[in-house]
This record gives C-alpha cells, structure tokens and sequence, in this order.
C-alpha cells in the first residue's frame, strides 16, 4: 500500500495509526501542503478534492481518512478498531464523526487560509477561531467520556478504537497552538495512554521523514 | 425510534431519508434551532454537542448523522444503503463524508452564527464563504462521479446509497441560497432521480410538521 500524506495532516496521522495498529507495512509519498504539492493536476487525478491523505491499495485508489479505516477494518479485521455490536460500534463512530465533522474541517489549512487571505480577520482572530471550536467539540467530547461508563482505558474500553485515532492527532493539533487543555482530564488521561502504544507514537507529525 | 431534529437540519434531513428507505417508522421530537432549543441542559444530556440529530431506539442514545445511519444499516440491512463489497462501500463512504466533513461543517448554523457575531464579518462576505465551500467541495463530488464507471442512476450504480442521503440535503442548501449548481451536471441528475423516489421527497424540510 501507498499513503499520500503529510507529517501535519490530522487526516493523514489518522491513517497512519491504523495501519500501524493493523501492523499493515506501507510507502509514503508526500504531498508538501505548505508547498502546494496537492493542487497539482496529477495529485487531484487520485483525489479530487486535492486533499491528504490517499492511499492506494492494489489498483484501488482510496479517499476520505474515516472511509480508508472502515476499509481497513473491513479487508484487515484484526486487531480490530471498532467493537462488535452495532450500539458499541455506533458510539466509536459517534465519537469520531464528532472530531472528525464538527472539530477539524473548521481548523484546517485551507479554511484557515481563507479566514486569512479573504475574510482579512487577522491572526488573533484566526487563532481565536482555532481555538473555540477545539474547545466547543472537546467540552462535548468530554462529557461523552465522562458520562458513559463504557469509556475505559481509552474512548470505549480497554483497546484502542477509531474514536481514539480520531482523539489523539486533535489534541496534537491542540497541543501545536499551545492548548494545555486542562479542563478536559479524561480527553488527557486518554492522549497519555495512546501515546505509550508503538503505533501511535511511531505515528506522529514529529516523526515523519518529511517533517519539517 | 424516536428521532430528535429539526426540519431545516441537513444532518437531520438524512438520518430522515435513511429511516424512511429502511422502511422503519419513527416519531418526530422537534428541537427548534433557531429558537436556541438544542441549548437546554436537557437536550444536552442526549446530545452533549447540543446538536441534531439524535436517534432514541429503544435505551440507547445515538448521535451524529452518518454513526446513525451506520448503525441502521447494521440493525436493519434491507434495503441496504452500501454496497457488499470493501472497495465499494469505501467509494460510497467516501462521497459521504467529502459533503459531510468537508462541505456541510462550514457553512451549518453555528458557524455562520460565529462569522457574523463574532468575526463580524458581514451578509455578503457570510453569503460568500457558504458558497465557496459548496463550490469547492461539489467541483470534486462531480469529478468523483463523472471519472468513475461505477456511477450510476445514483452516486453508486442504480440504487441510492449513503453518499445520495448526503447530496440531496446539501443541494437543498445550495438552492436555498439561491445557487443554480449549472456546472454540476452530474450532481443535478442524480439529485432529480433521489426526489422521483417518496423516501426522498416525503423527508424534504417543507414537508416536516415543524417547517415555518
């Protein structure tokens, strides 16, 4: 398999932790978004949106983080990162549909560039805005955890899900514009424990060949 | 069921089409936004987001459009809304989630609440920004279905999928602001082939009990 990524992309580190977790080996081919690299005609061939990542599978050209990890779960069960009943399984998709949707496309680079270069709001503004929907999903995000005693060592029990590839590259995003999140403990506790697994340290912006 | 919502919620508005395909009756609880309902504490121990939807089914609690239909389709999976094979149902979540976390988050009523009261940024420039992220987002939607074999009647061959529930309420928005979506060719059939089918056209805003 081949992911077209880059070492900051949230999208991108998702992916990254589930083949990791699924101990599935993969090339990267980076696509600089700082640079552009994704609004050449021949990356928008693979994805149109001229977005990260993409991964390509065989003769399958694949798009959308959470669509490509359904995918992976789907050809490569084991381990697996969504639970077995439907009313589990609903609650991690929840969860991560709840970052996913309503946290980070409000913050990415091209929403952040047009708050920028169109609406002329200033980086105060822009940092502000980064900033309150972090917090706006987090608070709900918590009290999800908090609330629900099928929350265990990490979002839903005691192994890594989908809900927690999505958890740990928005707090990573949270962390780079110096959010220390202390109001939300279990959002945390959570990180904390992702981070002593292998797959999502190895995973990380940080330690990409391409971070810069 | 009962499904908490309200007429002019897109995420709503599919959840609604969905249930209305699987055939499943199911009660309407509205929550009017404009009128600030979903912020009540109560509401809030449903939906910690204070948005819509939620789906009550029986004890359990379930949020976020595309977990819930997910979990119909687990519960319930005839008619089904994805395709049996990985690759397959990829492409359709795929769709699904370009409108979904790509378009439909930027332009929902709390973020054009924020560029008007907090940025400040004025009817025409809000009016603006609305309209870019569909553009943007509905010029790789029609890439993806006009590039690909495997479109059909629907964004999936001949039956409505997932990624139909998404497009149809997010050209409701388009027309609702007044866009002609001419570019979108591909887009506009398969949105007029949805609304020949009543799961569709009963679940459009204009005919839910609370549309003012």
């Amino acid at each position: 398999m081949k992911l077209y990524g880059y070492f900051a992309s949230s999208a991108t580190f998702r992916v990254r932790i589930a083949l990791n977790l699924k101990g599935l080996s993969f090339e990267n081919a980076f696509v600089n978004l700082r640079q552009g690299e994704h609004r050449t005609a021949e990356y928008g061939r693979l994805n149109p949106l001229q977005a990260v990542p993409t991964l390509i599978d065989g003769e399958h050209v694949l798009t959308q983080s959470l669509s490509i990890i359904e995918y992976l779960e789907e050809t490569h069960p084991m381990p697996a990162l969504l639970p077995s009943s439907a009313v589990s399984r609903a609650r991690v998709r929840a969860i991560a549909l709840l970052i996913a949707c309503d946290i980070h496309p409000l913050d990415n680079l091209r929403v952040l560039q047009y708050l920028l270069h169109e609406l002329k709001v200033g980086k105060e503004a822009k940092d502000a805005w980064y900033q309150h929907w972090i917090v706006e999903g987090f608070r709900a995000l918590e009290t999800m955890l908090t609330s629900d005693s099928r929350t265990g060592t990490f979002c839903h029990g005691d192994s890594p899900t989908l809900a927690d590839i999505c958890l740990v590259p928005q707090v990573f995003n949270a962390h780079r514009v110096g959010m220390e999140l202390l109001e939300f403990q279990t959002v945390r506790r959570i990180f904390e424990a992702c981070m002593k697994i292998p797959a999502f340290d190895a995973a990380q912006p940080s330690k990409q060949p391409d971070a810069h």
